[in-house]
């Protein structure tokens, strides 16, 4: 109970990655942890506004370079209101998203290259690294019909999500120590099971 | 006339970098050279949010980190809209601050250490770095004095323009080729000439 920990849930769109914070959030909870919960960008003022810009300012046509550093002034900004003190105060922080994400989606997907990404965030976030990373793992086909269960339309096609599947498939290569890959093709139960069998070994 | 070239002109506040910016595009165009102006942060989209994030929005109260992103992200923006497709165009850029105020300001005076920020900024900005920069030189004295002329309310004490314009002065010995230190106690016409023939020299 005295370790503080960085725990970040990764993983494509629709692999699943709200419902298993949710339930990892509630069971860390009723173990006796203090919890933080946070999802990027966000939950700052600037990481707000950030998000507006990323998300929703379609006439900025931003590059992929303006887009990587407006993730990463939202994250110093976490870290620096929220994640930072949540540590002094012995809680253990869970992030939808965190570092992994970048290395996927700017390095990899967006041609920046991973070491130069993995660098910069290192050199400024290090200390501030996930002790433990679970990536929620579906087929492509999955993805693709829960998103259109959920009438999500993806203006990224196929390959798109064939791309970040495997770009955290490498990662977890890379990281094996930090980071579990979890089945996330199966039901949501047995993935809870997995994901708490995972965090176990490391409370 | 066929070197695609780019030119900073840095210094602490009040030393004259605006008037030596237009003085400089104005001669380079009488001498038959096309040139874009451009001032950080601002000139796109991107950069022109950023600045009301980074210079109106106190609320915000941002650390260095998220500072320098914003600023990293602005300058990677302006690269991408403007300065790339210039220098395809041939012509020759003016920039009234660019990455050595990051250096300076983030890097010295905000504690982040030149060395991190300057490995960030060649990882993915290095074919975009001037070939000339102009750094203006004034006594801080002198720096005091014309901002209180300007009626300009400086927020910083005195300390705060001896760390800037000592930093500026370190960056000059670090990189003796790219950048110029140019005494701008002077008057404006003394100093504009030795801007001249240091640019001259280089043409």
């Amino acid at each position: 109970m005295d370790v503080p920990m960085i725990i970040s849930i990764e993983g494509a769109d629709a692999t699943g990655k709200s419902s298993v914070a949710q339930f990892l959030c509630e069971r860390l909870e009723e173990e006796g942890y203090e919890v933080l919960f946070l999802r990027e960008p966000g939950s700052t003022g600037l990481g707000e506004r950030v998000r507006a810009l990323l998300l929703h300012d379609e006439s900025l046509s931003l590059g992929v370079r303006a887009e990587l550093f407006l993730y990463l002034a939202a994250r110093a900004q976490l870290i620096e209101e929220l994640i930072r003190p949540a540590i002094k105060q012995k809680k253990i922080i869970v992030l939808d998203r965190y570092v992994d994400s970048t290395l996927v989606y700017q390095g990899v997907v967006g041609g920046l290259g991973v070491e130069k990404v993995l660098q910069v965030m290192i050199d400024f976030f290090g200390v501030y690294f996930p002790q433990l990373t679970i990536v929620l793992d579906s087929d492509v086909d999955v993805i693709m019909q829960r998103l259109r269960d959920k009438d999500k339309i993806e203006s990224r096609g196929r390959e798109f999500f064939e791309h970040v599947v495997q770009a955290y498939r490498d990662l977890v290569e890379i990281f094996p120590e930090r980071m579990v890959l979890i089945d996330s093709n199966k039901d949501l139960n047995w993935v809870c099971d997995e994901v708490w069998k995972a965090i176990k070994e490391r409370l």
